[in-house]
């Protein structure tokens, strides 16, 4: 499979073309630092994301210690990094006609990112949100409670987005709701009917256990570029190693970035794997995020027609950027950065 | 006047005696970095407090970037840190029964402060909110919309915290609020009538133009304890320089502390003026919050039996604290912090 840019789409006619659209859960963090007992007591999985229910969502916010609020969603950060390095983006969800949903898409506004966004009365504790526990060691766990992002139906959305991006990112998260599965067909099936093209977040290795089947078949039959750490990766094909997760995805002929912390990213492309190192920082802070962002520097490159490399090279100035303060959304001008970098 | 701790109040009978209550704006600030000329576009006035209604608040919500949103408020703030030194902290204010209000609650709850907080159902906006604008300088400029809290009266409060603390706290802000004024008087009387002090921010230097008269009688002749920076000193006597402006506070027979950035604080005791330096830094992040946590210190370590001196250089440590990131409320612990440089 190549990656091109060759398709001159924005010599149509009609509104401008996107960079990138996402279509992921509209959240707001709430963040606190806590330590390993707290995480524990609360029965989360350490360094993952655990799905909650209004109830336990409520018990886990009063445990945690003084919080700060900022805008967040895995695919929503991408899209803001996206934003961020000047690339046209554009994001579908659903919020609360609520403080956190007015946050939310405040955020976005002032990005020009582009919505299709269902904003509904509150309800189920209205817009999404996700505690974030950031222990000394800079990892996060997260608990989210989806409120009313859980019930994301393909009429909720106008969907016209997707006909009009150079790629559509999916989150991997999106399939712990039922009703959305279908909005996700709509939103590859209008992408790929526009010759754009489709990237899927495998999100977290509890997600891959819990929609193995599903992310198999998009892998492998409907999805051209993928997102994934280790752990996932291996959780995907039941791989024991790396190399073994690598040649499978080799073998489905898809572009996989598969990032490995400080180790950097093993990209595969037809011609094999290319292995991509780090940025280095000085402390990491807090890495929520990191998966987000470099996944927004890869996309933007891929949509401007950089190759898998220069793309995973601007994804990893991204992660760094993000990993080196509280919070999972870009605070330093990623346009910038790429520029003293070459990159852009 | 002398500050003192020698009655000991913890033998009282009953719930246990509080450090430091204060009555103020309850307020989530909304946080996002702006140039200079998004301030003057927006018409607000650099490094002060513009109060705003409700439809330019959202003008300029709409304006600014992506925001951080975080508990705040300046007497709050101060309470925070009281709270983060290990003191017996209480806050008294007004929220609405939205989300902004219940981070408001949340984040006081886990630090411990008792609240007297009156939750009303959002009208006007809902809880009050700050928009911080935070420019290169590390200067913060708010434009304040405050909504439930500007409709603060005595009946919203049990008033029962302040019979039971050593020093109450009243932030110059609230004379913004022409209902509030009552509540003042009678959180003064109460605290008064049981041998607590009473100690007043003078806030913001148009805070002083605007509320100069009731300022004067209170620091002539009903409050214990002053803080102030030069100009808002300087404001409150028509003094043409910081020296007349010491006198005057005197003059007056009152405590006042009078912060002068980098150059230290100056402290008016009955034995004369007293110079303490600022704490070193190595670069300001946001000034947001410094006389705020200043205050914290200094009330912390009278409400403890300390002198002045002592006081102000505890104040100085958890002002360094605050300006080196983000936001106006603490993020180390404060107490480990004054307890590593001897003063805990």
């Amino acid at each position: 499979m190549e990656v091109t840019s060759s398709v001159e789409l924005s010599a149509r006619p009609g509104p401008p073309v996107l960079d990138v659209v996402a279509i992921g859960n509209a959240l707001v963090d709430v963040i606190a630092t806590a330590d390993d007992e707290l995480v524990e007591r609360l029965g989360l999985v350490k360094s993952a994301m655990t799905l909650v229910d209004l109830e336990r969502s409520r018990a886990i916010y009063a445990a945690m210690g003084p919080t700060v609020e900022i805008s967040g969603g895995s695919a929503a950060n991408t899209i803001a990094g996206v934003a961020s390095l000047g690339g046209r983006a554009g994001f579908a969800g659903k919020v609360a006609e609520d403080q956190f949903g007015e946050v939310f898409r405040h955020d976005f506004t002032q990005q020009d990112v582009e919505l299709d966004l269902a904003v509904v009365a509150p309800s189920d504790g209205g817009t999404g949100r996700c505690h974030v526990l950031v222990t000394p060691d800079a990892q996060r766990t997260m608990a989210t409670h989806l409120g009313v992002a859980n019930t994301l139906v393909p009429g909720d959305l106008s969907g016209a987005l997707f006909s009009r991006t150079r790629l559509t990112y999916l989150e991997g998260y999106l399939f712990d709701l039922l009703p959305a599965k279908q909005a996700i067909r709509d939103a590859i099936e209008h992408t790929h009917a526009s010759d754009g093209l489709v990237a899927l977040s495998l999100s977290d290795s509890f997600c891959v256990e819990r929609h193995r089947k599903d992310f198999l078949e998009l892998v492998t039959t409907q999805v051209d570029v993928v997102f994934a750490n280790e752990a996932e990766a291996r959780a995907l094909f039941r791989a024991t190693d790396l190399a073994d997760a690598l040649a499978a995805f080799d073998e489905a002929g898809v572009l996989a970035a598969v990032t490995l912390g400080p180790r950097g990213v093993a990209v595969v492309v037809p011609a094999g794997t290319v292995e991509v190192p780090a940025c280095e920082v000085d402390i990491v802070i807090d890495a929520n995020g990191a998966g987000d962002l470099f996944a927004a520097g890869f996309l933007y490159a891929l949509a401007r027609g950089g190759d898998p490399v220069e793309a995973a090279r601007l994804g990893s100035i991204c992660a760094a950027e993000v990993i080196v303060h509280s919070g999972a959304r870009p605070v330093a001008d990623l346009a910038e950065l790429a520029t003293a970098e070459g990159l852009l």
